[in-house]
Order: C-alpha cells, then sequence, then structure tokens
C-alpha cells in the first residue's frame, strides 16, 4: 500500500472565499504514484470546508448569501462562541452546512470525476494563513 | 490490495426523488470480492446527493418539505446560477444538506452497518441519465 | 493491509448531547497498530451524528440553538415521520446538517489533525443505548 501526504495551504485575504483546489489535489496524485484508491482532503481548520461542486462564480455567490441566511455573521453577539473573543461564531456553522471533507476515487491515475465535479476549498474565516491536508491511500 | 469500481444510472422520471440504492451497493461488494475494506459511493453529479439514513417513506417527504423550505426551487430568479439558462440553482443548495458521498466500512465481506442504516441516492434536478460511483478498496 | 474494527457504545440520559470521542478513537487507533491510513468513524444510528469541530460549550450551545431553528422538535405532528409512533423525525433532519460520519487520515500512527480539530457523536435523539463504528485500514 502506497501513503502520500501534503499539506496546501492558504491566506484569503478577504473573511470568505471559495477557491478552487482541483489542480492542486491532481499535481498531488500524480506525486503520490497512486493508481487505484482513496483520496481524503480536508480542512485542517474548523472554520472552512473542503466540498466538491460547481465551478460557476453565480453558484458561489448563490453559496455566499445562502449561508449567510442560515447563519449569519451579524450580531457577533447572537453566538455564545463569540463571548470567548472571538468574532467566528457563524463560520463554525456555516463550515457543518458545506463539510470538513471529500473523499474521492482515484481509477486509472485519475481523481474519478463526474462530468462538473471540482474541488473547493470554502473560508469562512481569512484572513490569516490556513491548511488542507491532501492523504492518498492506494497502490 | 483490490479495488472495485462501478457506475449505477439512473433516469429519474421527476425533478426530485430518493432512491434505496442498499442492495445494488451489496451487490457491488459481492463482486469485489473484498471482505475488509471501505466503499466509497459518491453522485456523480452535483445536484445529487449521496446519504444513508431511514427508509422509510413519511420521512422522505419531511426531507423533500425541509429542503424545499430551506432552498425554495422558486422563485427562479432567486439564484444568480440560474442566469446561465439553469432552473437548478435550488438543487445546488439542497446537495449540500444532504450531502456528496457515504463512506461504509466493510467488514466480513459485509456493508457495516447499524439496525436502520440504508444508502440513498438523492435526485434533486432529475428527468435525465446521471450516475453514482461505487468504489470499493481493501483486501 | 491491516484492518480493524470496534463499536464505541453511549447511553444519554438527555435527548439531544455532544461528546468529544477523540480519546477513544486516539485509542482504537493505537490498539490497530496502523501507521499510515485512513480513519471512519460513523453513527450507526440514523438519529445521531460524527462530525470534527471545536471542543468550546459556548459553540455546543450555539449548534443546539441553530439545529433547534433549522429542525424544531416541536410540533410533533410537523413530520410525517412521527405518524410512525415516533417522535424523532427533527433528529433525522439535524443529523443531515451534521453528517453521519468523518474521515480521519492516520500519519506516523497519529490522528492528522490540525491545532482545534476534535471528533464529536452528535446524539438528537438520546435516552437509549447507541453505537459509533470505528473502522481502520493502512499499514
Amino acid at each position: 500500500m502506497k501513503s502520500y501526504r501534503k499539506e496546501l495551504w492558504f491566506d484569503i485575504p478577504s473573511r470568505r472565499a471559495f477557491i478552487n483546489i482541483t489542480p492542486r489535489v491532481e499535481e498531488c496524485l500524480r506525486e503520490s504514484g497512486v493508481k487505484e484508491g482513496l483520496v481524503l482532503v480536508n480542512a485542517m481548520h474548523i472554520t472552512a470546508s473542503v466540498f466538491i461542486n460547481d465551478n460557476e462564480s453565480g453558484l458561489h455567490q448563490d453559496y455566499e448569501d445562502w449561508l449567510e441566511e442560515l447563519a449569519p455573521h451579524d450580531p457577533i453577539g447572537h453566538y455564545r462562541h463569540n463571548l470567548t473573543g472571538e468574532d467566528n461564531g457563524d463560520a463554525h456553522l456555516k463550515r457543518q452546512i458545506m463539510g470538513r471533507e471529500s473523499v474521492v476515487a482515484v481509477t486509472n491515475s485519475q481523481l474519478d470525476f463526474g462530468p462538473w465535479e471540482q474541488i473547493f476549498y470554502g473560508e469562512f474565516d481569512g484572513r490569516r494563513r490556513k491548511r488542507v491536508l491532501v492523504k492518498i491511500i492506494g497502490e
């Protein structure tokens, strides 16, 4: 069994953003030499997500608006978590909707994707350095 | 390490539906010959879900109503994604709530499930051919 | 390939609770002897979750309030599922938001976690014995 690990680093200048990380995960897969197996891609921070959906900017704006409706950032005092001095209570909730991780099949040395699947890093509390883990196992 | 791959195809005549795919995944597991390992089952389309819950029609109607509340289909113009000519903006949001994939343990050649766990395909933008990927790795 | 399996049992005296199970999963990992691989941790019941987030009690109260807003327990008659005689329709919805499972990388015999990641059991219909499955594969 082969095993591969890499951290992808991000320093998003805004509070929230969606970044297409598919090319970086594909590069990891090439480096790993794994032909058949599984790739785990997960946010290593608890106010960020890794998810798979469409690379379409209108949809990303829809996600932004919808998440802000379901778990608004303001008023900050609405979240008990923010009593710790943080202002990111909403980010912990948004991340639950969008998910922590994606697991992707590897077949013939490729990410085994449907026609529109792309992997995104979802940042909900940016403006500092944060990481995504790529772990690949297989043969 | 053994590795197995199969696509399950669906052509749902309605816009939305929940389909129990447990027997089809069990058949894949038998074909794979894997005794100990992991099964990844994921929607290959970004307006559909694979999730694990109860095989109970009342609950499925509850999901339908709840998802329609959280991310209504109408008015179509509410979603920027629909400016691309699509009318499935809501389906991309519903899929995030229900999830893209499930990972299931394989123990003694069986899906290692609790008493009520069943795997469902959740369709949110049907009336065309779409796929689910079953990938099994193990020994 | 090594393979390991253990059930963790819970009997939560209240309807809802969040329990940090990280130490128990770490103990499983030590027992498994796996150095490189993947850990799957999943609720075996469909009204419970396994998820990764912050070990902060204010945040857990925020989750409790937010989930109750998104999928209120009362009125019980609001859910068709409760026509079966159950009163846990809401619990099946809450579990979809928080997720069934987490997959965690194993690197150098450790859970490969970011600085604040902890694994939680989320109970939404307690007061009876329920289980979580820990499955580890790797080498």
